[in-house]
C-alpha cells in the first residue's frame, strides 16, 4: 500500500485564493427557457395556476446565488453584495430569456454565483409551466461578462445581447 | 412584448452595500411569548416534557442568526462577530421576554440578524410549551437599539426595558 | 460523579410520534407588522426601492416553513402537503395581517410550520420596510386554527378574523 | 384598500397533493456542457488542476437533487429512494453530456429533482473547466422521460439518447 | 471515447431503498471525548466561558442528525421519529462518554443519523473546551445497537456500557 | 422572579473576535476508521457497491468544513480559504486515516472546521462500508497542527504522522 494508492482519490481541492486581492467583481450569466405558447402566454400574463413564475424565479435566483457554496463542492463562502436578476420574455420563441447579475468585493470570482442563480430562476419558471409542456428545454447558458480580478474585464465572444448589456448598465 | 412586461416582476434586488464602510454595527431586538400560568411556571421551573426551553431557545436563536441570509431574500450573507440571547420571565404577565443581541464589522447593518434570532428564539419557546396552551400570542416584537452605519446610534422611541438595557452594556 | 451530573443537561428530546396516526392536520397562523403611514402606502402601492414586499414575503414564508426542522430544534422534518401565504392591509392601523396555512399528512401536527412561515413573511416585510421607519412592530403572533389528530378541530377562543376564514375557507 | 389589493401578490401556493396517490414515480433528465478541446480532454483524462469533475459533478448532483425543496419554491419536501447520474463524452462536440435520473414513491412527481440534480451536475463541471475557457455552453437541458401518476409513462418527443435509454434500464 | 470512460467516474448511487419494509428502525451509536482534568472539571461544573457544553451538545446533536442526507452523500431523506441524547462523566478519564440515538418507522435504517448526531455532539463539547486544552481527542465512535429491518436486532460484539443499555431501555 | 432565574440558561454566547488581527489560520486534523480485511479491501480497490468511498469523503468533507457554523452553534461563519482531505490506508491496521486541512484569512481559528471536514469524511466512509461490517470503529480525531492568532504555532504533543506532516507541506 504506497502513496500511489490514496493519490488515486478524487484530489478535490478548493483553490487557495488567499493571495489573491479583494476586488470588485461582476459577472452576468444569461440563459433561455423555451415554454411553447400556451405556457408562454400564461407566464408572461402572469396566470398560472401555482403563481407569478417570473416574480419567483427573480426571489429563488437570489436565494440560490447565496446557496452557491452548498450546491457546488469547490466554490467558496463568499458575501455577496448584490444579486439581480431580469426576465425577458423573447415572444418570437415563445421563450422567457433570463439574465443574473452578481456582484462581491472578494479575492474570487463571482461567476458560478450568477450562473446557479440563473439555473434555479429556469428551473422555476419550469417548475410552474411544467403541467401546461412536459416537453419544456433550456438552452444557451453562458457567461456574458465578468469584471475584476487579474484578468479585468471580458466579454462573451458571441456578443452580450441588447437586453443585458442595458441591464449590466444599471449597475 | 416591451420591456414594460418584465419589469412587471418583483424587481427584487440585494441592496448594493459596496461603497458603505466597514464599521462595527450592532442591534438588539426584544419581544414576548405570553404562555399563561401553567406553561409560565414549567418553563421558568425546567419541568417542561420536552426540555429546557430556555436554554434550547438561546441556542436555536444563535444558529437562526446565522441562517438571516437563507431566510430573508435580500439579506446579505455576513460574518457575525457575535450573537446573544437573554431570557427573562416577566411574571406578572405569565411571559417570557426574549432579547437578541448581534454585532458584525461589515458595511451592512445587523437588525434583521437580531430580529431572526428574537422570533426563532420565541418560536422554540412555543413549540415546547404549547402542549401545554394552544392559545400562546407573541407580541411586541421590536428593534429596540442599534449602532455603526452612517446614521450612528439609534434608540426605539417608546424607550428601551431596564432588562434590556442591562443586557446591552454587556458587551 | 453520578447519574445525576448528567441529567442536569437540557433533557431535550423529540416527542416519540411513532404511535400516532397518519392524518391530514392543517393549522393556520396569523400574526400583523405595524409599519406607519409612509412605509404602508409604499408597500401596498409596491412602490418599495427593494421590490414588493408582499410578493417576496409569500415566497419567503413558504420556504421558510419547508425550513422549520432545522430552525426549531426538536420539530420533526416532515413532508408539508401544501403552504399558502395571504397578506391583508389593514389600513386603519398602517399595518399588514399576514395568514399562513399548512397542511400535511403526518403523524404530527403542524403549527410550527404555519407559525415559522408567518414569523418569516413578516420579517421578510420588516426588511423591505425598515429604511423608511426603524420603529416597526410584530404583533398578535397566534394560532388560530389547527385540525387533525386525537384532539380533533381547535379554533383560537379570541376568535378568528373574518378575513382569516376565508381564507382558512379555500382550502 | 379592499381585497383586490393583496391577491395582486404573487399568489403563490404549493399545489395540494394530498388527494394524489402514492406511486412509484421516475424521472431522467439530460442536457449538455460544451467545454472546448483542452477543457474537454482535461476533464476526460481527469487531469484538472481541482480534480476530477466528473466524479464531483455525480455527487454534487445527488446532493443537489436532495436540496430541491430549498432551491424551487414551490417544490414539496419528498423523500427521494435513489437518485444516479451518468457522465457521458460527446467527443465530438468537445462535450459531456450528463443524465440524471430520480425516483420517489411519493404523491408528486420527481422532474424537478432530476432536473436540479443535472444543473448542479452541469454547473460543477463548470467550475472546474473555467480556468480553462470561460466562454463554455450548457445546452439542450430537457425531461427525458418520466414515470408514474395518474399520466402513466411520458417520453421526450425529440427522443431519448441511446446512453440515456441504456442507463435507464439499469434501474 | 467508449463507455468506458465515463464508468471511471466515481459510479455513487444512493441505494434503492423501494422494496424494503417500512418498519421501526432503531440505532444507538457512542463516543468518547477526552478533556484532561481542567476542561473536564469545567464541563461538568458548568463553568466554561462559552456557555454549558452538554446542554448545548444535545441540541447540536439532534440538529445535525435531522441533517445528515446533507452532509453524507447518499444518505435519504428521511422522517426521523426521534432523536435523544445522553451525555454520561466518565471522571476517571477525564472524559464524557456521548451517546445517540435515533428511530424513524421507513425503509432505511439509521445507523448515520446516530452516527452524525453523536459526532456533533462531541464536536460541540470539543469548541467549547478548546479554549482549555488544544490536545482534546475523540475516541471509539461505534455502533452500538440496531434493530428493525430484514436483519432484525443487531449488538456490538464488543458489548454495551451499561450506561448506554440504560439509556435504550427509555425508549 | 429574579435575574437569577434567566441566567440558569444555558448562557451561550459565541465568543467576540471583533478585537482579533484579521491574519492566515490554518488547521490539520486527523482520525482513523477501523473497516476490518473485507471492507478495508474494497475501499482502497474501489469495488465497494455504493461507490468510490474514498472520492465521495473528500467532497463530503470539504462541503461539511464549509456547513461548520450550521452544526456547531458557537462557531462564526467565516470565509474559508481553502480545505483539502487526504484518506491513506493504513494496511496494517485495516483502516483508512483521514486529514483535514483547512485555512483563512479571518479573525478566528479554523480549527473546528478541519476537525468536522474530517469527521464527516470518517461517517462518509462509513457509510458505504457499513454494508460489509456494522462493527466500524473511528478512532484517534485530534487536531494535529494549527497557526495563526496570537499563540503562533501549535502541533500536537502526541507528534504528526509522517503522511500528515508530507500532506501539511503542500499548502
Amino acid at each position: 500500500m504506497n502513496r500511489k494508492d490514496y493519490t488515486a482519490t478524487a484530489g478535490s481541492r478548493m483553490a487557495d485564493v488567499s493571495n489573491k486581492p479583494v476586488t470588485r467583481r461582476t459577472a452576468l450569466a444569461g440563459g433561455r427557457i423555451i415554454l411553447g405558447p400556451e405556457a408562454f402566454a400564461q407566464t408572461v400574463n402572469r396566470t398560472l395556476a401555482k403563481g407569478d413564475a417570473l416574480a419567483m424565479a427573480e426571489i429563488a435566483a437570489i436565494q440560490a446565488a447565496k446557496l452557491t457554496p452548498q450546491l457546488l463542492p469547490l466554490c467558496h463562502p463568499i458575501s455577496l453584495n448584490r444579486v439581480a436578476v431580469r426576465c425577458h420574455p423573447a415572444a418570437e420563441h415563445d421563450a422567457i430569456d433570463v439574465y443574473c447579475y452578481a456582484e462581491i468585493a472578494e479575492r474570487t470570482g463571482v461567476e458560478m454565483e450568477a450562473l446557479t442563480g440563473l439555473s434555479v430562476a429556469l428551473l422555476t419558471i419550469w417548475d410552474l409551466t411544467k403541467p401546461l409542456n412536459p416537453a419544456l428545454k433550456i438552452s444557451d447558458t453562458r457567461l456574458l461578462f465578468k469584471s475584476g480580478g487579474k484578468n479585468g474585464d471580458w466579454q462573451n465572444p458571441e456578443g452580450i445581447p441588447d437586453v443585458a448589456a442595458s441591464f449590466l448598465n444599471e449597475f
